[in-house]
């Protein structure tokens, strides 16, 4: 059993609203010093695998952010295999 | 300048019906190795501060997480200073 996190950010240059609300937010909260916020998903799964570092597993994984978890027009993603 | 990752998880026995949703999708597009599909939020930000493994920040982005980034209700954070 593989332990899989993937991390789903916008692509740079790309518009990122929601982070710009969570940064107009913290700096009427009054947090000042944060800037730069951008805002992506997390995913953790489940893989049943008994060879998690093998080059199919990874293959598996890319394919799964590909076809279904991220957006590549707009976002890139990236994943740990534990 | 010090880079924030912050990961936001739904609590444990909080149902989950994104990652439930996400799960089904992949079975139906025949990835049935894949189960406990878990989605949560990925925020990176930059704080300004000399300091960064300070207790000072480490309270602030506390309070950050608390106040507006997690709803502690029903979500856990995590977060890693670079």
């Amino acid at each position: 059993m593989a332990k899989v996190k993937i991390y789903i950010t916008p692509k740079k240059g790309v518009l990122d609203p929601q982070g710009k609300t969570v940064e107009s937010a913290l700096h009427s909260l009054g947090y000042k010093k944060v800037s730069g916020v951008h805002i992506g998903k997390y995913i953790e799964l489940d893989l049943t695998t008994d060879q998690p570092s093998h080059p199919t597993t990874k293959k598996l994984i890319d394919e799964m952010c590909k076809k279904l978890l991220a957006n590549m027009v707009i976002e890139d993603y990236r994943y740990e295999v534990e």
